[in-house]
This record gives structure tokens, C-alpha cells and sequence, in this order.
């Protein structure tokens, strides 16, 4: 567009004459004009920017993450990046508001012309999840509508590609069983945590049966809870437990996986576990507020059209709903605060480990 | 506490002696002192605070419904009080974020002296339900625990009153049901409502049946969603399938009152439907962002406690992300976009009664 | 671009293909490709779509102020205009948030590449103020260079026709003017409030006098204080006062604008005042944010690029500083608050003008 | 409060009791009830709880910054800490939305029970400034009232201590200065960094210069801009400018301090310098936001009470508007910027150093 050395400006370097001739209210063009269209295009073009640029930033950590060996440093820069991610999320959701000035007769002086439109045709929504690691067995069907009416044919080809690449999930997945925690000299972690564990729910249970003061029924009560808790721990206790929940589509995370990132949560106050700790938690972060958009966004559709059919055909609002509780791609992540355990009671680490994890990733030294 | 006459103070006046000495980490009393505490004591008190404010706001306005005439000036009020509200729940919501620098280890430090306190103790929270209009009936049990082992014997009194009282929404559908609009001279609302909704879609029904373009198979997919759309706008058609609904617990809001909303909804361009319009949006804002509070603050505990019971003995996740759903108290007015049709369809009021409904400014009028 | 007929898609309705091609990092054209590049041109973009969106409002309102007539119904859909406007000045703001995560350091990888490009370019932004009612003799000159190496001649063109039209500032005092409250049958206004007014200020002064509590000397600095007060008040009792003030740039609005807003102010609380009162208050909040947006700017500058000079020349945050202050346009209506006075002082008004100022909602009046 | 091993309830954790019960509205006692000064005492109470949450998170790290060696560990601790205060400030700038639904009219129905009672009286936001290290010397007097008059004798002789002991500022300027970066065996950082500078500012002189597109008039102004530039810095090339600098107060951080900040900023992709990093970040966001508060605040007191003095006799807007500006205490980061320089012209770091900073911070270790 621009040719090299001539000066740059303003309009020019933001190609201003097309981003801001791409709005064509269809309400118009069909002599109705409706005033409100507008927002609705800008709002939706708004979107599709901010998609391109999370787009942007996870295809970088993606290529960091497919390396072999991942430098410490890239994990400084990853972590940056979803945080970047994490406030284009914030900013998505709260946006939502200005949609919401629109009121539900307002709209309805357009929405007519916008069929068969549908958001669920956003290529690049889809590909943010498939990037993420939402698998198509995962996904909530949306409508009787089959997949090859949403997208072009060149559009399901880059897609259907983008489900055989890693995705983050699985990206992530191998990062963790690649780390070389689990098992160290004279360490083994799963054992001295499996130990804490027990001594923790027995001591707990030792307490409510011994204290004075609880009535019966509350202690049977509390007792009850407890076994319950104590069935979780079992799960991460046993590779063939998680494996089972695994199979019945309960957990994802492989178990090594599992439990590499149980340590890193345990022992994040370690110099080294920074990073690796921040970047689990902006995942986690991603994931929520992934969640949380959807939400806002199946209340906001329930109130702009109510129970009414999506202009695509889909079923609106519970749909929308259900994709929030459903397409948590990270849920592994969000379930290990079930077995963490207090400080008070985590095994220390034997020195020469402790000493070890002060600088392990920047290794290349003995 | 001051003395009459004495100057006032900064401090004295917000008796900040008492309200900064009121935190007493238990951590800290146990002498396991958990820097984190007290940030968790600090935030519920922020937040028990804007309750406190917000039943102050909402007292204020149910006052106002109570009285059998509502001098229109009362409306404007009760609106600015509602915004109000509604600017709380904001930072309500945005507040989860600061909670959420708490680390789940973190949490573990001191969550164990917690036991048996719980956030469903919040006796004014609960008395926002109420005040609201969920009903006893509505709400979704929390556990197996009796209410009775919740509050005290005084709180539970005080309670049960709140219950007997009409709630806001008992007085807004007593408030919609007085509104003189349905029958005016000459003007039947339900009648032309209905006619201009069968001939929409007649219309609607028509273009696709006729459109060359469209393949027999997607033809027949419209159809049968345009079917759906006709079964909801028979519900509204007819008051016995209304009054079915409400048997079914799938509405609420009484057939008369419901119609009323309808109107003030379409012709909320009247001047004289400006505040009722807003007021009915202001309530439909405050039930849409406490459930998305209820929302983020369910992936809050889903993050920080996992699959753990609740330190009350809750479900914890699970029963949040319920309530979340469940408790919404103005579903239906949420549901009222279901009905509505595009202003180019809607009936012109007649000449007279435009008038009455309105109301000049910049007059210079006849 | 889309056929008549052609069902509407996703991707063909936002015109996606140009919208999301429209990103060229010169960094990647120059072969050293800097990875955050593509966030600086993506901000800026949904920063000028939503200047785009801005404008649309603005101008839709500035047409129906151009009436000589102003149906109130108008003012009704003015105020959700504008507070629409408010709704993306808030986003803007806190998607400054997302350019933060952009260090000052990555930003040094592709700025050099960018001069003399400048925000100070954005046509449309200066079109806003333009509109809003900035005069150009008010206008910081923001650099040594011309007015016209900023625009194009067409551009330039353009902004000068825009500077000719009456701004948004010149039609709200023109309906301020035209506003049939200041003295209507057997009620002056000027006359009455000059008299509350008065009788309060003798009160205070009086109250101080005789408190036996009160120091001589801080006695003396309240009655000072009183007095600085007093002089305010004094300017909006005397149109030659008032005008001098003009003749000062240190007001702006007319005699009888000011008057007419300190009117709606004061009586807000009467029915047909209530969107009159929204209307300037919406006023007052988008000059607000627009102040705080400049603030906010400014500051994520100096901590981007320090005290350099910026790409286009500016003096870069000094600058965008000054302008925070200085481009208010509707300071005059900041400063009414000087002039209110308490509720339980202000006149009441004649019965028959209360009534006239009335309409009544929830009965069958008459 | 609550005996031993009496179990834990929600309101006597949170001594809800004392919390809820100190709102006494002023014009309620005096028999005139204005409905809005609950919210006027309310939001007071709850910054003042976040004032005392966010001395609690700068006191530790205060603590921790008193150490002769501080661990690394503990850098990671004191960035959460600060990223928590971050968060914090955040909800106190949008929480202004809150205060802003109370009308300036609503305000005067109770203002004048206030006199002389001021925020200026917060003793905590006081020991929040002095403990960051505004210094008493920078502070902009705000009345002509004695600081005797705002405080108590005992707070007075509390601040006075406070003013005594190293502020955060102090801290991390020595911190900075203890840093062992900046001659390493066989690298000096001023000498390599300024060789650095001066060949990009030769280099871009020079594309100036034979730029054959650049007409003469331009090609003067943009190398009068250069040599702007160049002169600021020369300021950093030299001890003695920077402390002539320090002397004229427009800088305060020492030269080694600065120097320091600098080599961090510069090589801060080392994973040993993300940390660090990371903490001047913070620490730069802590003054941006304090800065933005204070700023938005000015605004809301200008809308609220015009142009009249405070209640406590304060100048209002024109001294709060001024304090945003000046009593910014980490101003000399901010302006860090100043002198970055692009990682392409950033001198490498020799081999055996860039090894060293994989892991200084977590040794005294070999």
C-alpha cells in the first residue's frame, strides 16, 4: 500500500480508509435505516480485532512451546503474552456493556436482515479454540445445522488442519511431563506428598472425634465430609484411578502432567518455580475469563432476544450457557486446588534439591 | 458517639477508631500468623458493607412502591437509586479480582481455622434475596445442614418477617398491574398487539415459502423454528396459557402485569414511558449482574478450593454456579424479548392517546 | 460488495477480509519483524472504529438539535445517545490497560519506523472535538508545525467546514436559551433564587458569628472563606459580571444558558426536568471522561517513551498533559455546582408551575 | 472477642456487629435525614479498609526491604504483594462511579453538617504517602491551616516517626545501588551502553541529514529535536549533571540507583533480571495509579462543589488536580524511558556474564 521510504503517516500506517469504510448497514442499503446497525457492526469488527490479536499472541507462545528445549527466557516472554491475552479478556467482557446500550426493540429494527448471519460463523473464534485444545469431541453441537454451513470450504480445510496441530493444551501437556521434578535424587515427590496427605486427614478426623463440644449429628455429619474429601486424594494418589476418570471423560491431564503441576503449585515459593507457577496461573486466568464471556454473553443474547431462535439458527441463550460450564479447556488446571495442602504441612525439600532449584533452567551449567 | 456542638472530625465521623480495629486475624490469634488474612477479612467487609448500602438503597425504594399512589417524581427517584445499585454490583464484581491475588496455597494458610463459618451465614445477603422477591421456594438448598444452624434465633425472626412482607417484586407486578394503559378509550392492546404479531408472521412465513433461492431442505428448517417463535407468542396470546405456565413454575409475573411490561417495552418512545422503561431495565441490569457475580464468584471457589466442600459444609462450585441460574428473580422480565416486534410492525397508537402520553419541553406548543 | 438476495454471512457483513487484512507491521515489511507491533496498529484501529462509532451518535444528536423544534421524545433518545458515547469513553480508557502490557522497551523495537507519524493525525479525533465544540482559538498548539502538514487539503477542508457549523456546545446553549422556565407567570427566577441565596449566606455568616466555640482566628479564615463564596455567587447574579467573565475566556455558556442549566439543576426532581437534567449531566460525564482518557494517555506516554519528543514532533506528554486541563469544552457546566444551594432553601415553586411541570404516570389523571 | 475453641461464625469473624453498626449519618441525628450520606459514609469506610489493606501489603514488603540480603524468594513475594495493591488501586478509581450517583444537589442536603471535616484528615492515606517517601519537602501545602489542626497530638507524633524511617523510596534505592550489575569482570555497563547511544544518535543524524525527500525546513526542525533528545542524555552519561539534576530537585534517585534501574531495564529478557524487573514495574504502576485517583478524584470534587473551598477549608479541585502531578514519588522511573535504547543497538553482554545472571540472585551458593 505504502511505497518504501515515502513518510509515514497516521491514516496510512493504520490503513484508516478501509478499516473505517467497512461498516455497511444493511438496514440502510435497504432504505430502512436503522441507527443502532452501526454500533452492531463496529462492536462485532472491535471483536474480530481483538480475536486477531489473542490469535497473534498465542501462536507465539504455541511456537516457543513446540521446541524441544524451552528456555527459561521464553517462558518470561510467554508468560507476558497471556497476561497481554488476559487483559484483551478483560476488555472483551466488560465491552459487553456498550452492546447493551442497544435496547431489544432497537435491534429488532435490523436483526431481520442479518439471517443466516451467525457469530458461531467466526473463523476466528473457532480457530482460538481449537488453538486452546478444545476438541471436537468436546464441543457442544449448536444446531441441526451441519459444520459445512458455517465456513467456506477453504475455511474447514484450515480448520480441520488446526485440530491435527498440538494445541496448547497438549503443548503444555508434554512442557510438564518434560520437567524434571517429580522424580529427584533422593526425592520422590508423589510418596513424601501421598505421606503428608495422610497424616493431614488423619490428624483432621482425630480432631472431630475427640472434640467435646460437637454434637453427635455434626460429627457424623463433618466425618461424612471428610470421606468425601478423602476420595478425591485417592485419585491423585493412584495413576490407574486417574486414568479411569480420564477414560470416563472426568479428567484430561495425563497424570505425570497431573502431577508436575501439582508441584509447581506446592512448592512455587521457590525461586525457580516462579515462572512455571505464573504461567499455569495465567492459563487458568484464560480459561475463566473465557468462561465469564460466555456467560456475559448467553445473559446479555437472553435479554436482546429471549428465548427467540439465534438469527444462525442456534439455540441462543442455552446454548451459549452450556458452552460456559462445557468448553473449559483447562479444568485439570482449575481442580488441583483440591489437593493442595498447607504450607504447614508440606514435606520440605531435602537441601541439595532446594539448592538444585535455584537455578535449574538457566542451566546449560552443571 | 460525638457529643452535639462538638466540630466534627474526619475520623470521628467515620468512626474509623471501631471500623479499622474490627480485624482480628485468627491466623495471627493462634499465633500462625497468615499474612494473607487479613485481606480476606478486609474484602468481606467491603463487600458486607455495599450490602449494607445497597439494602439502604433498595429499603428506600420498596418504601416508595408501598404506597398505593406512586407520584411519578418517586419513579425518577427510585430509578437514580437503582442506578446506584447497579454501580455497587460493578465494583462487586470487579472486587472478585483483588480476592483473587490470593494464591489457593495461600488460603490453605488459614482456611482450616475458618471452619464453620461460611459466607451463606451473610445474613444480609440473604435479606437481599428476600427484599428481591426469591422466594423461599425458589431457593436451591445449600446443604444438608438446617437453616436454623445459619442464623440466630433473632436473625431467624427478622427473617421470616422480611418473608412475609411483600418484596420488590411483589410490588412492582402490583405496581404494573395499576398501570391505566392496557384498555384506553379506543384502544385495545392485546387485539392490535395480536393482529400485528399474526401478520408478522404471515409475512415472515410467506417470504421463505417464496424464495427460490432457499433449498426445500433449509426451507423446511425455517419453517420449524418459526414455528417455535409462534408457540412462545401464543403463550402471551392468551391468559390460561399464561396462568399454565405460571402453574409450571416456568413464570411468574402475573398475566396482567406482564402485559403491562409488554407495552411500556414497545412504546417506551412515549415520553410519558421513559422512566417506567428505565425502571424496568434497571431491574433487569440488577438481576443480570448479580448473577454474574454469583457466576464469578462460583469460578472464584471453584479456583481457590477446587472439588473441596465449602468451610461451611457447602458443595461449594457446584451450588454457586446453580444459584447463579436459579435465583434470578425477573426472569421474566429478562424473557419479555421474546415478544417483542419491530417498531415498523407496531401499531400506532391512536392520536389521542399519544398525546396523553406525552408531555413538552421546549414547548412553544399550540 | 454483497449482492442483493446473497444471504448475509458472518465474515460478509463485517466485510472481515478488508477489517482483518488490514494489518501491515512496517517492522516485518523491513525484514526486522517486531513481535508487538501488531498490538500497537490492532489498539489503535478499535481506538479509531470506536471514534467512528462516537461521531455517528454525535452526529445523530447534534441533527436533532439542529431543530428549531426539539421534540421531547428526542431528548429521550439523545440522553441514551450520549450515554452510549460514555459507555465506550470507559472502555477506551481501560484499554489503555492493554497497551501497557507493551514495554517501553519492545515499543523501541519498530518505533523509529513509525516517525513522523502522530496520533496527533487522527482526523476523526479531531473531528470529535471539533464537533463538541473545541474552538480553535482554545486549541494548544501542540508543535512548531503547521496546522497542514497534519491533514490532507481535502481533510483540512473538511475540518474547517466543521469548525463553521454550530458544535454541539453552540446548540446546547442555543436550547438552553430557547427553554421557557426563566420567568414564567407570577415566578422570577432570577429574583427568587437571588433571595435564597442571600438569605443563606447571612445565615452562615450569622451561625459563625455567634458560635462561642470557635477561635477568633479560625473565626476570621472561615469568614474569609465565606466571603471568597460570596464573590462567586455575585457573578451569576449580574449579567455584566457574567459577560466580563467571557470577555476573560474564563467562562464560555451565555447569561441565559447558565441560568436555564442552573434551573434544571436546581429543580430537577420535577418530572419534565428529568431528562433535561440527564441531558447535562450525560454532558458533563463525556467531558469528564474525555478529560480523564487525555490524563490517562498522558501518562501511559511519558511512561512509554519518557520525556523524548514524540514521533509526530509533539512535546509529547507535557503536552498531552496541558490538554487534559485545557480542552474542556462544557467547563461551565462543571462549575454550576458553585451555585447550588440546598434543597431546603431553595424557593418553592408556585403551585399552578409545579403542575406544569408535572405528569403523572400510574393514575387516570383527571 | 470470641473465646477459644467457640467455633468460628461468619459475623463474628468479620465483628460484623461493630462494622455494620457504624454508619451514623450526621442529618439523621439532627432530625433532617438525607437519604444519601449513608452512601457518603460508606464509601469513605470502605476506602479506608482498603487504605489499611494496602499499608498491611506495604509494610511487609517495607520489612523485607529493611534486610541487609534480600532473597530472592522474597522479591517474588513482595511483586505479589505489589501486584495486590495494584488491583486495589484499581477498584478505588472505578469505585468513584459510585460516589457520582450522588447528585452535587444531594451532596448540599448534608455538607454543611461536615465543616471542618476533611479527607485531608485521612491518617492513613498520610502514612500511605510518607511511607512510599513523599517527602515533607515536596509536599504542596493545601490550606493555610496548621498541619496541627488536621491530626491528633499522638497521630502527629506517629507521622512524624514515619517521616523519620526509610521510606519504600529509600529502600529500593539502596537496593538499587547494592545490585552487583553494573561493573562486572570485564564489562562496564556506562562505558559499553554510552558507546551504544552515541553510534545510534551519530546514525540517525546522519539519515537525516542525506535524506533526499526531507525539505531543508524539516530536516532543521527534526535535528533540533535530536539534539533535545541528546541532551537529555548526556544527563545519564555523568554523575555530576545528574546530581546538579538532583540538586535542582528535578531528579531525587541517586546516580547509582538510576544506573542500576537502567541495566535492568535494558537486559531485563535475563530470567535473573525478570524479577526485578518485574518490581520497578510494579512500583511504576503503584505511582501511575495513585497518580490517576487522585486526578479523577479532582474531577468528582470539581463536579461536586464547583469551584467553592472544602469543607475542611482546602482549596478543593485546583489543589488535588495539582497534587496528582507533583507529589508523584517514583517519578525518576517513569522517566526511565528517556533513555532506552533498542534491543537491536543494546550492547550483547559477554558470555561468561549473560551465565552469571542466570541465577546471581538465588546463590551464595559454591
Amino acid at each position: 500500500m505504502k511505497k518504501k521510504n515515502e513518510p509515514v503517516s497516521y491514516a496510512g500506517y493504520l490503513q484508516l480508509e478501509r478499516v473505517l469504510s467497512s461498516q455497511s448497514p444493511i438496514s440502510r442499503e435497504r432504505g430502512v435505516s436503522a441507527h443502532d446497525e452501526m454500533l452492531f457492526i463496529v462492536i462485532h469488527q472491535t471483536y474480530e480485532l481483538w480475536f486477531k490479536q489473542i490469535l497473534h499472541e498465542l501462536d507465539s507462545v504455541l511456537e516457543m512451546f513446540r521446541e524441544q528445549y524451552i528456555d527459561e527466557r521464553n517462558i518470561g516472554v510467554a508468560v507476558s503474552r497471556l497476561q497481554r491475552i488476559i487483559e484483551i479478556q478483560k476488555i472483551m467482557i466488560d465491552q459487553v456493556r456498550i452492546l447493551e446500550t442497544m435496547t431489544p426493540l432497537d435491534f429488532l429494527d435490523f436483526r431481520h436482515f442479518l439471517t443466516p448471519a451467525s457469530g458461531f460463523q467466526s473463523f476466528q473464534f473457532r480457530a482460538l479454540e481449537i488453538k486452546l485444545g478444545l476438541s471436537p469431541a468436546r464441543r457442544i453441537k449448536y444446531s441441526q445445522q451441519a459444520y459445512h454451513t458455517l465456513f467456506s470450504e477453504e475455511e474447514q480445510t484450515r480448520l480441520l488442519e488446526m485440530e491435527k496441530a498440538p494445541s496448547f493444551f497438549d503443548l503444555l501437556e508434554n512442557w510438564l511431563e518434560r520437567t524434571p521434578f517429580l522424580v529427584l535424587t533422593g526425592f520422590d515427590f508423589l510418596k513424601t506428598y501421598r505421606e503428608a496427605v495422610e497424616k493431614m486427614l488423619a490428624d483432621e478426623r482425630e480432631t472431630v472425634q475427640h472434640n467435646p463440644l460437637l454434637p453427635d449429628e455434626e460429627k457424623q455429619s463433618r466425618l461424612q465430609m471428610m470421606q468425601a474429601n478423602e476420595k478425591h486424594f485417592q485419585t491423585i494418589f493412584s495413576e490407574a484411578a486417574h486414568n479411569q476418570l480420564i477414560g470416563e471423560e472426568r479428567r484430561r491431564l495425563s497424570y505425570r502432567a497431573t502431577l508436575a503441576a501439582l508441584f509447581i503449585h506446592l512448592y512455587r515459593d521457590q525461586p525457580i518455580l516462579h515462572l512455571p507457577y505464573r504461567l499455569l496461573s495465567a492459563v487458568v486466568d484464560i480459561d475463566e475469563l473465557l468462561s465469564t464471556w460466555r456467560y456475559r454473553h448467553a445473559l446479555m443474547v437472553l435479554r436482546m432476544i429471549g428465548r427467540k431462535t439465534g438469527t444462525g439458527g442456534s439455540a441462543g441463550y442455552s446454548y451459549l450457557k452450556q458452552t460456559a460450564e462445557s468448553h473449559r479447556v483447562f479444568a485439570d488446571l482449575f481442580n488441583l486446588s483440591t489437593f493442595l495442602i498447607p504450607r504447614s504441612q508440606l514435606p520440605a525439600l531435602p537441601p541439595e534439591i532446594e539448592e538444585n532449584l535455584g537455578f535449574y533452567f538457566s542451566r546449560s551449567k552443571k
